[in-house]
Protein backbone atom coordinates (compact mmCIF):
# COMPACT_ATOMS: atom_id res chain seq x y z
CA UNK A 1 0.00 0.00 0.00
CA UNK A 2 1.20 3.68 -0.97
CA UNK A 3 0.63 5.52 1.93
CA UNK A 4 -0.05 9.38 2.27
CA UNK A 5 -0.38 12.29 4.77
CA UNK A 6 -2.52 14.93 3.88
CA UNK A 7 -1.96 17.86 6.23
CA UNK A 8 -4.67 20.40 6.24
CA UNK A 9 -4.82 23.92 7.79
CA UNK A 10 -7.33 26.36 8.11
CA UNK A 11 -5.22 28.80 5.18
CA UNK A 12 -4.31 32.14 5.60
CA UNK A 13 -3.76 35.45 3.39
CA UNK A 14 -0.06 35.53 5.09
CA UNK A 15 2.02 33.88 3.38
CA UNK A 16 4.54 33.64 5.95
CA UNK A 17 1.35 31.38 7.93
CA UNK A 18 0.89 29.22 5.07
CA UNK A 19 4.50 28.94 4.72
CA UNK A 20 4.45 27.32 7.85
CA UNK A 21 2.59 24.18 6.98
CA UNK A 22 5.14 23.58 4.20
CA UNK A 23 7.85 23.62 6.67
CA UNK A 24 5.58 21.05 8.85
CA UNK A 25 4.91 18.86 5.71
CA UNK A 26 9.26 19.02 5.25
CA UNK A 27 9.35 17.96 8.33
CA UNK A 28 7.30 14.99 8.34
CA UNK A 29 8.83 14.15 5.00
CA UNK A 30 12.06 13.79 6.35
CA UNK A 31 10.49 11.99 9.50
CA UNK A 32 8.03 9.57 7.77
CA UNK A 33 10.35 8.83 4.04
CA UNK A 34 7.94 5.93 3.18
CA UNK A 35 4.90 8.20 3.29
CA UNK A 36 4.12 10.71 0.41
CA UNK A 37 3.26 14.27 2.44
CA UNK A 38 0.69 16.97 0.88
CA UNK A 39 -0.41 20.05 2.31
CA UNK A 40 -3.85 21.87 1.35
CA UNK A 41 -5.78 24.75 3.22
CA UNK A 42 -9.45 24.94 4.32
CA UNK A 43 -9.66 28.48 3.05
CA UNK A 44 -8.36 31.15 2.11
CA UNK A 45 -5.13 30.23 0.04
CA UNK A 46 -4.27 27.26 -2.21
CA UNK A 47 -4.07 24.27 -2.62
CA UNK A 48 -7.46 23.42 -1.48
CA UNK A 49 -8.29 19.91 -0.08
CA UNK A 50 -9.37 18.69 -3.65
CA UNK A 51 -6.12 19.59 -5.10
CA UNK A 52 -4.30 18.28 -1.98
CA UNK A 53 -5.90 14.80 -2.77
CA UNK A 54 -5.55 14.88 -6.28
CA UNK A 55 -1.70 15.48 -5.29
CA UNK A 56 -1.31 12.39 -3.47
CA UNK A 57 -3.82 9.75 -6.22
CA UNK A 58 -1.59 10.94 -8.86
CA UNK A 59 1.93 10.27 -6.61
CA UNK A 60 0.62 6.54 -6.44
CA UNK A 61 -1.28 6.60 -3.09
CA UNK A 62 -3.93 4.06 -2.33
CA UNK A 63 -4.67 5.12 1.19
CA UNK A 64 -4.55 9.06 2.42
CA UNK A 65 -4.13 9.60 5.87
CA UNK A 66 -5.36 13.66 6.67
CA UNK A 67 -3.81 15.15 9.49
CA UNK A 68 -6.04 18.12 10.77
CA UNK A 69 -3.75 20.94 11.98
CA UNK A 70 -6.62 22.48 14.11
CA UNK A 71 -6.23 23.47 18.02
CA UNK A 72 -9.44 24.26 18.81
CA UNK A 73 -12.87 21.89 17.83
CA UNK A 74 -15.68 23.77 16.28
CA UNK A 75 -17.36 23.73 12.64
CA UNK A 76 -13.72 24.06 10.16
CA UNK A 77 -12.41 20.89 11.86
CA UNK A 78 -15.72 19.19 12.99
CA UNK A 79 -17.56 19.85 9.44
CA UNK A 80 -16.12 21.58 6.98
CA UNK A 81 -12.76 19.89 6.60
CA UNK A 82 -15.14 16.63 6.59
CA UNK A 83 -17.42 17.53 4.08
CA UNK A 84 -14.25 18.87 1.63
CA UNK A 85 -12.69 15.44 2.26
CA UNK A 86 -15.30 13.00 1.21
CA UNK A 87 -16.35 15.18 -1.90
CA UNK A 88 -12.84 15.08 -2.85
CA UNK A 89 -12.42 11.33 -2.23
CA UNK A 90 -15.51 10.85 -4.12
CA UNK A 91 -13.64 11.50 -7.57
CA UNK A 92 -10.97 8.88 -6.45
CA UNK A 93 -13.11 5.48 -6.08
CA UNK A 94 -10.03 3.16 -5.46
CA UNK A 95 -8.46 5.72 -3.02
CA UNK A 96 -9.08 4.74 1.09
CA UNK A 97 -9.15 8.54 2.88
CA UNK A 98 -9.47 8.72 6.57
CA UNK A 99 -9.09 11.86 9.00
CA UNK A 100 -6.92 11.15 11.83
CA UNK A 101 -7.60 12.67 15.28
CA UNK A 102 -7.41 16.55 15.13
CA UNK A 103 -4.23 17.79 16.63
CA UNK A 104 -6.18 19.88 19.61
CA UNK A 105 -7.00 15.86 20.98
CA UNK A 106 -6.10 14.95 23.88
CA UNK A 107 -4.09 13.65 25.55
CA UNK A 108 -1.06 13.56 22.92
CA UNK A 109 -1.30 17.63 22.85
CA UNK A 110 -0.44 17.01 27.25
CA UNK A 111 2.63 14.66 26.53
CA UNK A 112 3.61 17.22 23.63
CA UNK A 113 3.46 20.46 26.52
CA UNK A 114 5.25 18.09 28.73
CA UNK A 115 7.84 17.78 26.27
CA UNK A 116 8.63 21.14 25.55
CA UNK A 117 7.88 22.32 29.60
CA UNK A 118 10.91 19.82 30.17
CA UNK A 119 13.23 20.99 27.56
CA UNK A 120 12.67 24.33 28.59
CA UNK A 121 14.02 23.30 32.06
CA UNK A 122 16.97 21.76 30.57
CA UNK A 123 17.71 24.79 28.85
CA UNK A 124 18.48 26.53 32.22
CA UNK A 125 20.13 23.26 33.91
CA UNK B 1 12.05 23.75 44.09
CA UNK B 2 7.79 24.29 43.20
CA UNK B 3 7.22 24.31 39.43
CA UNK B 4 4.37 25.42 37.88
CA UNK B 5 3.11 25.08 34.25
CA UNK B 6 0.97 27.91 33.26
CA UNK B 7 -0.65 27.30 29.72
CA UNK B 8 -1.93 30.25 27.59
CA UNK B 9 -3.87 30.39 24.87
CA UNK B 10 -5.32 33.05 22.74
CA UNK B 11 -9.08 33.21 24.60
CA UNK B 12 -12.13 33.02 23.22
CA UNK B 13 -15.56 34.73 23.29
CA UNK B 14 -17.10 31.18 22.74
CA UNK B 15 -17.29 29.64 26.41
CA UNK B 16 -16.37 26.29 24.68
CA UNK B 17 -13.44 27.21 23.29
CA UNK B 18 -11.60 28.60 26.71
CA UNK B 19 -13.44 25.28 28.30
CA UNK B 20 -10.74 23.08 25.61
CA UNK B 21 -7.74 25.08 27.80
CA UNK B 22 -9.63 23.93 31.23
CA UNK B 23 -9.70 19.90 29.88
CA UNK B 24 -6.13 20.42 28.64
CA UNK B 25 -4.90 21.68 31.86
CA UNK B 26 -6.72 19.16 33.62
CA UNK B 27 -4.90 16.69 31.67
CA UNK B 28 -1.82 18.42 32.24
CA UNK B 29 -2.51 17.74 36.00
CA UNK B 30 -2.37 13.98 35.98
CA UNK B 31 0.50 13.68 33.54
CA UNK B 32 1.99 15.54 35.35
CA UNK B 33 1.01 15.41 39.27
CA UNK B 34 4.27 17.05 40.63
CA UNK B 35 3.17 20.37 39.06
CA UNK B 36 0.68 23.32 40.05
CA UNK B 37 -1.02 23.97 36.64
CA UNK B 38 -2.93 27.09 35.63
CA UNK B 39 -4.38 28.72 32.60
CA UNK B 40 -4.65 32.10 31.10
CA UNK B 41 -5.65 33.78 28.12
CA UNK B 42 -4.40 36.32 26.23
CA UNK B 43 -6.96 37.71 25.03
CA UNK B 44 -10.90 37.95 25.49
CA UNK B 45 -11.35 35.74 28.63
CA UNK B 46 -10.78 36.09 32.00
CA UNK B 47 -7.93 34.43 33.64
CA UNK B 48 -5.77 36.60 31.94
CA UNK B 49 -1.38 36.11 32.18
CA UNK B 50 -1.21 38.53 35.45
CA UNK B 51 -4.09 36.46 37.04
CA UNK B 52 -2.30 32.69 35.90
CA UNK B 53 0.91 34.11 37.32
CA UNK B 54 -0.31 35.22 40.36
CA UNK B 55 -2.42 32.06 41.16
CA UNK B 56 0.78 29.98 40.63
CA UNK B 57 2.61 32.14 43.01
CA UNK B 58 0.12 31.85 45.44
CA UNK B 59 0.21 28.44 45.12
CA UNK B 60 3.53 28.73 46.20
CA UNK B 61 5.38 28.09 43.02
CA UNK B 62 8.75 29.15 42.66
CA UNK B 63 8.98 28.72 39.57
CA UNK B 64 6.59 28.69 36.30
CA UNK B 65 6.93 27.52 32.75
CA UNK B 66 4.50 29.34 30.56
CA UNK B 67 3.72 26.75 27.79
CA UNK B 68 2.07 28.90 24.75
CA UNK B 69 -0.59 26.94 23.06
CA UNK B 70 -0.02 28.80 19.98
CA UNK B 71 0.03 26.70 16.19
CA UNK B 72 1.15 29.50 14.01
CA UNK B 73 4.11 31.94 14.84
CA UNK B 74 3.13 36.18 14.90
CA UNK B 75 2.56 38.46 17.19
CA UNK B 76 0.35 37.30 19.69
CA UNK B 77 2.89 34.33 20.70
CA UNK B 78 6.04 36.36 19.55
CA UNK B 79 5.49 40.02 21.01
CA UNK B 80 2.09 40.11 23.29
CA UNK B 81 2.47 36.63 25.04
CA UNK B 82 6.10 37.76 26.11
CA UNK B 83 5.25 41.21 27.06
CA UNK B 84 2.70 40.21 29.43
CA UNK B 85 4.55 37.95 30.84
CA UNK B 86 7.33 39.73 31.82
CA UNK B 87 4.95 42.51 32.96
CA UNK B 88 3.48 39.91 35.34
CA UNK B 89 6.49 38.22 36.56
CA UNK B 90 7.95 41.76 37.49
CA UNK B 91 5.41 41.60 40.38
CA UNK B 92 6.74 38.51 41.92
CA UNK B 93 10.57 39.01 41.86
CA UNK B 94 11.82 36.06 43.84
CA UNK B 95 9.89 34.10 41.39
CA UNK B 96 12.00 32.50 38.24
CA UNK B 97 9.83 32.55 34.93
CA UNK B 98 10.50 30.62 31.34
CA UNK B 99 8.34 30.75 28.69
CA UNK B 100 8.79 27.35 26.87
CA UNK B 101 9.11 26.63 23.03
CA UNK B 102 5.19 27.21 21.56
CA UNK B 103 3.37 24.09 20.45
CA UNK B 104 3.57 25.03 17.05
CA UNK B 105 7.43 24.78 17.09
CA UNK B 106 9.22 21.88 15.23
CA UNK B 107 9.98 18.83 15.52
CA UNK B 108 7.55 17.74 18.76
CA UNK B 109 4.29 19.07 16.29
CA UNK B 110 5.45 16.66 13.45
CA UNK B 111 6.15 13.73 16.19
CA UNK B 112 3.00 14.25 17.43
CA UNK B 113 1.10 14.51 13.70
CA UNK B 114 3.22 11.12 13.01
CA UNK B 115 1.49 9.34 16.05
CA UNK B 116 -1.98 10.48 15.49
CA UNK B 117 -1.60 9.34 12.03
CA UNK B 118 0.14 5.75 13.01
CA UNK B 119 -3.37 5.51 15.37
CA UNK B 120 -5.66 6.63 12.76
CA UNK B 121 -4.16 3.58 11.10
CA UNK B 122 -4.33 0.83 13.49
CA UNK B 123 -7.96 1.87 14.12
CA UNK B 124 -9.15 0.37 10.86
CA UNK B 125 -6.81 -2.75 11.08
Amino acid sequence: VKRALLLVDHGSRRPEANARLEELAATLREAAPDRFVALAHLELAAPDIAAGVDACARAGAEEIVVLPCFLAPGRHAGEDLPREVRSAARRHPGLRVRIAASLGEQPGLARLLLELARESEADRA
